[in-house]
């Protein structure tokens, strides 16, 4: 199976972040997380996208906060997709990294998730790679019936402690 | 090859998604499009979404503004990915489509493009069927050399222009 | 008397809207609470808002977060009003719940109150309810005398203590 | 059947209050328009609502932009159910409006619909009333399948539009 | 001397409001302070702008929160000057408070501080009142004298802690 | 009489201020009016706050958009009264405009009115300099009668208009 | 002297860009302009920063708008001091460029000019380079001086016009 | 080598301002720092700026936060380049401080970086300095060089993390 490939913007994004790897591990979809800076490290960035696909991975995703360039950085180098995932910083409440992220101009698009939605991250590329991956596709059809029935369960939970 | 499905809200939606019509037509992607609404016709957006799989298509995107929920309401019914375009209305500048597109809760991700962004809604969808389609990810490549050719070419002629 | 449905889409929800279970019951309007999620038991939710009027409800309270579909979702299945409770998320300071809930599309209204404003959705479901209910509504007006009274008590309370 | 009052704070949000005038009539709901100010006519205002259900309206649309306080002017002297229309003006794309009418603090609610979502507020009007009025309950559910199949139309539209 | 009134809209504001009500001690204006709500006791705010002149009052303060509308709301019984203080409160930062207050339709004008600027807006008030007080005017000139003051020394001891 | 003086940023900004101008005008208040930038001409701006007592002016309105320092910048050199008018610009739709004017720190007020909230600005300064000028509250109090009857006139004209 | 380089992600930028290539002209600053997309062109980007410094040139103004990452893949490759003119596109009035370009991590500025602000990127280009240049230090202080004269004729205008 | 001033419009903006002085220091940037209020010291802010270029000052950079006028303040008064630090106050989350310090109109700059910023705006001083300093274009060099460094040691720790 093509990997996913998890680079946040700085080490800070981990906490975060690692929610994404862990949903990914529970998903049985091989991943590496790196710490690339769009800005501190250019070329480790660029070259990680360059051959990202001769690396066997298929979905990038891109964590990074503020002025979030480092989707947008990796999709100028490569035509894989590419997530991306807006971190919630210490100012504007993240307003400043959803747009950064999302706002791409015409040609060059990055997958946004929301505001530290890491988990959906790690579900949206394991979408994509579940297209030529049946197995892959039952387990993620077996995650969501998983997530329904939690659903109600904790509805009939309601119900009792409502009637007590 | 799989089909991408574009579902718009409302048929005002039109001028904005023929651009990501137009463009997977120039990608050779299959697609078919359809005016579902999450609120007029939920049971059509339902039927749409719970049997897209097994009638052929991979991805959908899902075109709508104000409280955009058809992203969701999709997403809730298929595991194949969704890719929201929001579509600017009269008020709130897109902010309000933005936002109810992207902002999804954990489990259930919708891909957001940029508010009006129907062409990159057009091209993730390609990138994502390109994971297991070589000839797709080379007409992908080659339209990425293209986009930079005609900006290296706008370059050139802005110099002449300067020195005109 | 119609009963008043308040559906949350997530458990995490109910600190919130137990204000609004609390002020029903003191209004005497017998109401019921379940979770259900218009992306995670969009089934569950569609049954509830289709079958609700037939069981005895005449409104129904959506509290959701983030992107907020819940009350869009209810109200795509039955012409009940639908009052929308924005539930204030970790980020965006419930701008996105806000939007999100408001902003429908003509034809499908939800009755939208304030971010986190669980007893002013139970006050307006009983409002509702008191058009037919000559009762209730004496027993609205008693409240709302009452809340004038606490007010005043209040600015009488503050008079004595800044003469102190 | 009970009547509903239309107060728009200015003659010139006619031209959107106009929609709510018009979907009432379709619904065969029998309403009233008035021009008052909170703040020019703020007696008018407060006498309107202090006798509005003796006069026989069961619902009070108010419209009105910029810091929007007309809805909770007429929510303060009555217990009837108010819906807020927070009318687009010149500046702030009507988030103003939108957040004068909302956010509202406890015990006295203002169902707010969509900015300039004229026809939503007479719809969630007729709703209201239709709790205790079978006839203009079968009338809403006629409209809402009437609305079902012109998007089902309109897609069939599309359809023949795409092949051509 | 003629009197400023703070009009606040729940005692909870009481923590925000007593900086104006020192600072209007500090500078010897006799200031008066209630808790009436626009919304719970519009009678008693009403009657209390109608009759303000006559008892001898020249400037009201109104400080409210979220659709803070007491400050419109006194405005539209007095010709007074009105300053609209608004409060933070526990969603949206403060811009629905800031926004409700400032934004006021021709005709009736309210003087708006900073969102929680309860300082601001007791030396607004005796700026106004200074208009036609001289002894209040030269209070008004120390106040800034040694608010200037007090800066400049601020700087020498940075001066001497950074030489430290 | 005390004189209003009028201080605009540009004079792009005099259509929005004239407004200001013709309603001191018919309250027969004595103003001036002038473009003094803070930016391009600071010592001008200077020199008129710190004289502006001395030469006879009560109230200074300051009209400025952007980062709209004018009104900080007059504040800081007189304790006249200043009004904050935030004209709208061409881009972020007014709220600049707003903010800079408005979120002033304790110590220097800025009375701030709605963005291009012109006549307000001038109605406001009216009212402060009524505080000591019986004549100009009444003719205050008679605008306002003008503008109640105008309202009312108008919800007049609407019966008609509906009946017709 | 130093050059300036003007670098803009579109040309459909010009219009704005060509205000700050005239504003260098008037000053005497030599600069060049070219088109190169930090996402389409990233190669062509980041060489052009790598080689700007040696290429003769000492400051870059980067023009671009919706998720604006020029500035930041610019200043990725260069510590020259890199200018950010965020562009107002179609949505989100600026919003989007103006934090995408401002909100830089610790470590890697841009110095961000107002939303279309392009003669003062100019003008800030010129005054960095006049920290070891005395003329153009001197033709700055000229420029400034003749706009402060300017608004000075445009008072003694308005003088005339409001005494005619 | 020019000095570098910090303006600091409170002692309270001490805390994020210090980070900025530490970096100067690193960089060995000789700088001073002031506490000078755009509002209550207005003099003592528009002397230093005037006299700042014959002291020996080649940049200022100004903190300021809430209406954050002390840059524009300062850029009146001298051609010298200004940076503009917004503070993050206590409402608003910095939007106002920047939206003040960004905005500025046409002819006099303020060149802003991130809200809180502080380092960014050291460095850049720094690189504007090094514009005519090679020793200390060597040290910004080489701080960035460290600063990739860093990154790629984080990326290494973190492999080793993720497969412990």
């Amino acid at each position: 199976m093509k990997k996913v490939a998890i680079i946040m913007g700085s080490d800070s994004d981990l906490p975060v972040v690692e929610k994404a790897i862990n949903k990914l591990k529970a998903l049985q979809v091989p991943c590496e997380a790196h710490v690339f800076s769009a800005h501190r490290t250019p070329n480790a960035a660029a070259d990680f996208a360059k051959t990202a696909k001769e690396n066997g991975f298929g979905v990038i995703i891109s964590a990074a906060g503020k002025a979030a360039h480092l989707g947008g950085v990796l999709a100028a180098y490569t035509t894989l997709p590419i997530i991306g995932l807006p971190i919630k910083s210490s100012t504007m409440d993240g307003l400043d990294s959803l747009l950064s992220t999302v706002q791409m101009p015409s040609g060059v698009p990055v997958a946004t998730v929301a505001i530290d939605g890491a988990e959906n991250a790690a579900i949206l590329a394991a979408q994509m790679l579940a297209l030529s991956d049946d197995a892959l596709a039952q387990r993620l059809s077996d995650m969501r019936a998983a997530m329904t029935a939690a659903v109600l369960e904790k509805d009939e939970a309601l119900q009792k402690k409502l009637q007590a």
